[in-house]
């Protein structure tokens, strides 16, 4: 198993963020290689999630999707009041999984793997394990 | 590792379609073997979700409840209009790991695995990925 | 792989309990090995995440939310009553997948385990299966 961890910088409270090509470059050295590549967050205020990176609008859609589903005003008892962030976390979650061959990662014609930053801005971190396969 | 994939055809613009005897017929040749199955969605307006299976009312009502969740008339921006479809797939997760022991799926007495689609009816594609134990 | 499974009792409706060190508990004989965990949860009104855990606010507020996103009193058609509790089953997720090193789960800082109960009290089983990297 080879793990490795990457960081981002997000730049708004909420926002989705593309690090398709930030993983890509960590699978590019493992080139000739065919496995599984497990991706973790562990940050409680964001998520990983895969969805269309072709337009932008839809990364935009799922904050304000988000943003419209979970209650923001609710009296929640944490005190740091980003319970909403928690909550959001929750639901996207915080691990995926995808495939890999000749070391290319084996997403669909229209998928990306986004970063998703609930409580931001910050500097994030992003851990990964590749499994390569027998 | 043993990969693969298998298609369905969806027949509505959202429905929960009960996947588990497609994936058992893929490891019935492997009989004899232990270890864990990953199942990845490649399309971004469908998911994959374990719930149960025994009474079909749970699955209508998985779409009842989500549709109820997701604002299907907000002022999305993305021009396609299936923005909804977009954030339902990020709600329930493009990807799954069950475990199987002589070629069975371990799941719980009541679970199924199910596609769900959201923005259908269309031809789907869902890989799977064996990892035998060692 | 080493599998095995462990129960909890849960005493509320629903409620998220903490499981982290149930699941260290079980990793302790392996504390010499690195690799990956995978955690399972076999019921359809239940679901496993990763959160804050060190205000227990969080974990309430957790359940307050999706009880303020769930509808609770929507005409579902499942007859048992309990569809708001496999609607969250399905937001939140069965699965989970963490790395360990050296014998001790790679959380983050503020993260721990939890298991979500949404149609307690019950006793709950959850099933693990740690992969040890080569």
């Amino acid at each position: 198993m080879i793990s490795g961890s990457f960081t981002i910088k997000t730049s708004a409270t909420m926002e989705c963020i593309d690090i398709t090509s930030h993983l890509s470059r960590e699978l590019a050295p493992h080139g000739s290689r065919n496995g599984l590549c497990f991706l973790f967050n562990p940050h409680t205020t964001a998520g990983l999630t895969i969805n269309e990176g072709a337009d932008p609008a839809v990364r935009g859609d799922l904050i304000a999707g988000l943003r419209q589903i979970v209650p923001l005003d609710f009296p929640f008892d944490h005190l740091e009041g980003n319970s909403p962030a928690h909550i959001m976390a929750c639901l996207v979650g915080s691990s995926l999984t995808v495939a890999f061959r000749d070391g290319r990662l084996q997403l669909g014609t229209w998928q990306k793997l986004f970063f998703c930053e609930f409580d931001g801005p910050r500097t994030r971190t992003i851990h990964y394990h590749l499994l390569p396969a027998s």
